[in-house]
């Protein structure tokens, strides 16, 4: 029988079952509000960052024009209706590369001309491993890494995601024998790799790479004549030291700009962290690679930015010297959102992951954990969400290869909602902790298959269906 | 040696170098401005709406809180910059059903579900094909088509488009020969058939099918059991009888809301031609199969719509009176331009197909060739735009089965310039027509292959990357 709708529309993996998902659909049927629902359950699972809207807002107020289209005494609105080419305004792209510049110290020099506009950083990622790999090959990724990427890179590419497993051991850092055993892993399932996928600043660690991690990356690149991707959309977010170091730096500082892997490395960067506007979907990638670049804009028809918000955007990046007290307050705001999580977490002998960047912490409670297994990671999950009342998402929805890490976001709420979410986990933490260490959960331990299908089960019992963007 | 791009990316064949789009880089090069450059080359291969940014710009005018995100006292800025859930903004798609029932006589009744917003039509079309078929498998599509639907459809999707081939003889209508001829030349070519793809109302015709169309594809569909996807992104031109009638509306006429066949037929729109803000980049998909609407909502994070645009638009379709004004005065307007181009011709002696909708009109410039041969067409098509200095479409380039037509646009200019065009067209018919026919040009006839180095030697003379995403 001629099978109706595409295997690709049929299929169920791509990622939306998992508990990443999951939790944000637990929180949008009981969400906290401090006035209509404060036992809610308080959402920590979204890196949304919220804390710099008050400046974006008054520059608003301040350039009315702008927002009305107004240029020069005439409008701009029937231009702008009608600009679909898919270069986009050069007056964006102009602007969007020096704000690149201005979060990378300025140590690189970004053309735009080899920048290419997507509808959101989403749309970026699919567009690179569509340019670099047939059906089939693979990209091998550092874990624990953002669980939106088994559904972006692989869904409809066909692309196959091999992981580097790191470990809290060494705080989850790249080590040669870690991408060289990946590549094996790689060659033991007949796979070709054909690039190397990081997350720079890592989502879900909130740390960026060292230069010493950057330098064997790169040798590992060149010395297997692969592709390295890094997704920088955090790259706003450093707020503390080390500095960020952006692939393309690390290049330079190698003196490589001759070299083949000048052409084999390809950065994604976006507005939706780095200026807190998801909705207003705005992702990029820049690659020195010229062939890819000219087959990338053309698959961006497939996911244009609209005129108008490119238009509004590319005013208020213009302001140089807004855009400059812009990352600079909200650097601060960071510092205090991050301390203030931290502290409330060693509050209650919680550690975080040593970070610098990022809207969240990775958070160790092993220590909370029943036994050294997913299944009690699970199951202090479901404790998490139901009893302690946040939402927070789990080291396995990361693929994380140690059970007891949780992403928890702290930038997507008030100060006071912070606070409340500190003293219920405070509250847990004194209260619960001797019970449920007393009484033993009731889940079945074993081996991996095992073990899948019981968090698959559990998992079941929420519905589906969740459509927020996040990353 | 390892292939460092995929073949995707390093793939020639996505259309770029259609003649369609080569018009408009020539256009580029020297576009006519009445006071910079009289001489110019005027623009007729852009199907734009221009007629009727008036009435918006004079509600933009009227609704300034709107675009400064104000509502109820308070900002809709926050929520809107954070707004990135897939399923889109909901007012913004009650008011899109509303508006897709009204410019098809409220004869359907739209649910919001079954709705799926993409950045443009381009990712609407892409994304039924991924939910659709496999790669190597086929879509028929009627002859002549959209020049971009050999990138859109098959370029990432690996599908295949065979012709359904259609003749002036009846007007370019499809017929139950034609439809089994198309399925039988797939078959030949072992190719699985998934659906016949309309244009309705047609681009590059201007046309709209007939309920005869309707119901003998209707037919045919439900005894190959295939689907169909009606691309009506220019059900809002209509301007004239007949009245367009939605392959929707045809299946509720015959009473087929039960029939497996509800959940085969999928409609794609969009607000770029309807309102002329193509670079808004809205466009969506219409079905009544859950599954379909379900996996497409998940690939629409691949081209989302800025939630900015969302907001305004649906601010504007929302004000129903206005919607209903701008209807009516964009339909007279386009009555008005569509006489203006066919008298302008007639005047030269040249015909236009009949046609009722559409921002063009498909012109009959058989009596100019030289020789009933696509080289003719060719070697017209370069004389009007070099020396008539008009960028029009071949017909070729639209997959035309006969030399000789031309897509003409009349919507994208002023009265003055289209006046202009006219009397240019007038003057080379009327000196040039005798010339040309005693001195025959200089290319080879003969059969398919050579015929088609002919075309492809001529064309690569032009510089390639346009980049306007126009339909």
């Amino acid at each position: 029988m001629l099978k109706m709708l595409s295997k690709m529309a049929m299929c169920k993996s791509h990622g939306q079952d998992s508990s990443y998902f999951i939790g944000w659909q637990e929180y949008e049927k009981n969400p906290y509000d401090p006035l209509q629902n404060p036992s809610g359950i308080i959402q920590m699972g979204l890196a949304e960052n919220q804390l710099s809207f008050d400046l974006i807002e008054s520059w608003l107020t301040r350039n009315q024009d702008v927002i009305q289209f107004r240029e020069n005494g005439g409008s701009m609105f029937r231009d702008l209706a009608l600009f679909q080419d898919y270069h986009g305004l050069q007056a964006f792209k102009n602007v969007l590369v020096s704000f690149m510049a201005e979060i990378r110290r300025k140590k690189v020099k970004f053309d735009p001309k080899n920048l290419v506009l997507t509808a959101g950083s989403t749309s970026a990622n699919e567009t690179l491993i569509f340019c670099l790999a047939e059906p089939g090959e693979a990209l091998l990724i550092p874990t624990p890494y953002y669980p939106g990427f088994d559904r972006d890179l692989k869904w409809r590419t066909g692309a196959e995601i091999v992981p580097i497993q790191c470990y809290s051991s060494n705080n989850f850092r790249i080590t040669e024998s870690a991408l060289e055993e990946a590549y094996e892993q790689a060659q033991k399932r007949n796979l070709t790799v054909k690039g190397v996928f990081i997350t720079n600043p890592s989502n879900p660690l909130g740390t960026t790479m060292s230069r010493n991690e950057l330098n064997i990356l790169i040798t590992f690149a060149m010395t297997k004549n692969i592709h390295i991707v890094s997704d920088e959309i955090y790259a706003g977010t450093v707020f503390d030291s080390p500095k960020f170091v952006s692939i393309i730096e690390a290049l330079i500082d190698r003196k490589l700009e001759k070299s083949k892997m000048w052409n084999q490395v390809h950065i994604v960067s976006s507005l939706s962290k780095d200026l807190g506007l998801p909705g207003f979907r705005v992702g990029m990638i820049y690659s020195n690679n010229e062939t890819l670049i000219a087959a990338a804009t053309k698959m961006s028809s497939f996911g244009l930015i609209s005129s108008q918000t490119q238009y509004l955007l590319s005013k208020i990046l213009g302001d140089r010297r807004f855009i400059k007290r812009y990352v600079k307050q909200n650097k601060k705001q960071l510092i205090h959102r991050r301390e203030m999580l931290a502290s409330g977490l060693a509050n209650s002998g919680i550690e975080c992951l040593d970070s610098n960047a990022g809207l969240f912490c990775f958070v160790d409670m092993r220590d909370l954990l029943n036994s050294n297994t997913f299944e009690a990671e699970m199951e202090l999950w479901k404790k998490i969400i139901s009893n302690v009342g946040l939402n927070v998402s789990p080291g396995s929805s990361c693929h994380c290869s140690e059970p007891g890490w949780f992403r928890v976001c702290f930038a997507n709420m008030s100060k006071e909602t912070l606070d409340l979410a500190m003293q219920r986990i405070n509250n847990f933490v004194n209260s619960d902790r001797d019970i449920h260490r007393q009484q033993p959960l009731r889940f079945v331990t074993g081996a991996g298959s095992r073990r899948r299908r019981t968090i698959a089960n559990w998992v079941v019992k929420f519905s589906s269906g969740d459509g927020r963007r996040d990353r």
